[in-house]
């Protein structure tokens, strides 16, 4: 198990590059578009320092970005992400997002704090119970 | 700099580090109680990936336990702190929390999420202008 980032939502890219690359220092990493809904996420990281990062998530519209609090998500990397979710609900964890897609689920912890959890080496082949479980939380 | 730790403030300690520990599978690396506002801190990681950090915080005090939100801070180790918080204000960025105790400050992002930044190595001697300064914001 390994972590790999924290996950906050801005109201503006351009000033929140400005804050986290232009002031804090950072550096941008890596940034791509999502398609589901609609957004660019930008992967900081400080300087020598990348296996740490900071994933900003910027909605393109208008009415989701002013949703969504500041702070989203801490997420770590696992050798079997199956294994580790049947572990956790086994043990009364809320499996807010099962690795449908084989690659990534949500954990919320009791005080609502969501732990985004990535198969390490990349997707596995969909399967059961995940690939045809729902959402069981907001995430 | 340094990635050092993503903070969450919790309400119920026993069963933030049941999740965490019993259901997550974190480790814990250590503990100690604040005194200025009384308070369980807890660190945890991942086994084998002690370098990045959760810091769970738990609030002796009803009160203000209730009044903090899940999420607190994200922290980074810089080698000069003075230096770098007086990058950070030439360049416009409120520093909630000057380092008056020459060890610890907290700036803020425009969407208002707080970084924590230490200094690398421990305290250095209280210097101005940050001795003297007031906190610029809530931190």
């Amino acid at each position: 198990m390994r972590y790999l980032h924290t996950a906050v939502r801005v109201t503006d890219l351009d000033a929140a590059l400005e804050f986290y690359i232009g002031k804090l220092g950072l550096i941008e990493l890596k940034r791509f578009n999502g398609t589901k809904r609609p957004c660019t996420i930008v992967f900081l990281a400080a300087p020598g320092d990348e296996n740490a990062q900071i994933e900003v998530v910027w909605y393109w519209d208008d009415k989701e970005r002013a949703a969504r609090g500041a702070f989203s998500h801490i997420a770590y990397e696992v050798d079997d992400l199956y294994a580790t979710c049947a572990d956790l609900m086994a043990k009364g964890a809320v499996i807010a997002h099962p690795p449908r897609d084989g690659f990534m689920a949500f954990v919320k912890s009791n005080d609502g704090i969501s732990f985004e959890l990535f198969q390490k080496g990349g997707p596995r082949a969909p399967a059961e119970p995940w690939a045809s479980m729902p959402d069981q939380a907001d995430w």
